[in-house]
């Protein structure tokens, strides 16, 4: 039986706790050699594009897609699709809008608590979009905030962000400088798609740790070559996508003492060490990996499950017994 | 607004008459330069396979993909999902099962039409199944069936085929030697999953015409090389696909002047001729095309809308304005 998900129903059915752990239980899996991603499809059509990208968790038992279309002047749309691979069956169709922006920020989790110093941390926020709530909020998860603050150029925007996490109870300040914030901060987290420079490394102080997750394509800029050149330990969701799609990392590859890269999986699995010395900077770069979607769907389903969410759509698609 | 057409609601919304209507507009529009068919994802997961492609229809202004996956003692599953470009909105999510089916025979009158002789026809048809089934009704569809036989090499298949047949008023003798009833065929369909030859092309009486539907895997023999050395003009779905998947097909490429091949949108084109002799033979070889999904979902969303079936998914997935 296939269930379907709305926004609604995705949000309802996990909280960040629960997709920090679908992380880690994901890239543990990968680390462990049973997850295939193939290289996913990307075509143009129209003012747009639709890509749609399959992946096998073989050790949890599930597989799936994601399509995700976005189209010039309107917005981008995502659903995820899971399927049990012992039976073939699907088991949900599901939106994928809330499980994107969610999986993000539960994925910088996994990472900070493996490169960030020990203790509660001022953390300082480029950006004031949903990525950028869901970077914050997944550090209010690890229960490591100290002092929280948020810079966006947008007066209005930094201070809807600010206002959002007040009324969770969770004190953020807005403020107009990043520079300072940054340079005071021992997490940075940028979310930020602009083509222009966001985060200047020589604003990171000793020590400091940055989750850099807003940039996803060849113009954009979201992180300085010195970012990079500072960083004793450079951790990437996958090799491919930041060096092939994300504009800052491919305008530092040439800079980048390739010793210092490493990939999430091999960070969690425990093939690289996690932060070495307390003045090292280190950071996490992301722009996403199917696995992280299926991943989380996974558990997403098992919730909805539980919780009996979800609209039952039947034996769908019917099975052509071979 | 999605709609969910279910196998029900897919079987009810078109016939083989629209089928092959939409099969028609799809080739021409390929043929006319307008569609994109990026190469497909296989993957690999437990005993099975997860296959996805996207395709997009950039004049008739559809896009979308088809997901197909099979579980080996379980079977296989199959569903199209349909988008419009131009809003980038999920329009239907639909069984694909006998959709799948109905473009194979839809296509293959698309390629009678143009290669078979005119007048009516003996018509012999090889297998027994959905496929071969879907075949003979696309003949039929055409109304050019003088005497139909069909053989398999199980009594009780090709009857139960002969009688499906006479339910809806079509006589179909089934037949115990395959090579009688094609050596008088002047139409002979193949719809064999085989890794023997099931048809060899000594039998093939000059004129006569052949749709060759039933290999899709490399270990399979359908057709003996006589069948396309005897061909004097061989028509693909797709160069990629036949000469990529079909192992009869590939077992007989050396031997074949690629002068004499061509594929089906240009037929439909007109960049290559039809027939053009009494006495020569012509084959189409099909393994499918994503064009097919696509162009045939669209014709059966257009339909269900009409006739308002399928049920209501809301705005699924969820837009995020960009």
């Amino acid at each position: 039986m296939a269930i379907l998900l709305t926004h609604a129903d995705v949000k309802s059915a996990i909280d960040m706790a629960g997709a920090i752990e679908a992380m880690e239980a994901g890239f543990a899996e990968e680390a462990a050699g049973f997850t295939t991603l193939p290289q996913r499809i990307n075509m143009k059509a129209g003012k747009g594009w639709l890509r749609v990208g399959p992946v096998a968790m073989e050790r949890s038992g599930w597989m799936g897609f994601k399509a995700m279309n976005l189209t010039a002047g309107k917005g981008v749309r995502y659903q995820v699709h899971l399927y049990a691979i012992e039976t073939g069956e699907l088991l949900a169709i599901m939106d994928a809008q809330h499980l994107t922006t969610l999986r993000t920020g539960a994925t910088s989790a996994v990472a900070t608590k493996r490169l960030a110093r020990h203790g509660t941390a001022e953390v300082a926020l480029l950006g004031a979009g949903p990525e950028a709530a869901a970077q914050m909020a997944a550090m209010v998860a690890l229960g490591i905030v100290k002092r929280a603050r948020v810079f966006s150029p947008t007066p209005a925007k930094r201070e809807a962000l600010a206002a959002s996490f007040a009324a969770d109870g969770v004190n953020i300040t807005a403020v107009d400088n990043p520079e300072t914030m940054v340079r005071e901060a021992d997490i940075v987290l940028a979310a930020v798609k602009s083509s222009s420079v966001a985060l200047h490394g020589e604003w990171l102080q000793p020590g400091a740790h940055v989750n850099s997750v807003g940039t996803a394509r060849p113009d954009q800029r979201e992180c300085d070559v010195a970012c990079f050149t500072r960083s004793a330990r450079i951790i990437v969701d996958t090799y491919e996508g930041v060096f092939g799609e994300a504009g800052d990392a491919v305008a530092a590859r040439d800079a980048i003492d390739p010793q210092r890269v490493a990939e999430l999986s091999a960070l969690v699995g425990g093939a690289v060490p996690g932060r070495q010395a307390e003045h090292e900077i280190t950071m996490f770069k992301s722009v996403g990996t199917g696995l992280q979607d299926i991943g989380l769907a996974a558990a997403i389903y098992a919730n909805a499950r539980t919780h009996g969410l979800g609209t039952d759509l039947g034996e769908f698609p019917y099975l052509k017994a071979n």
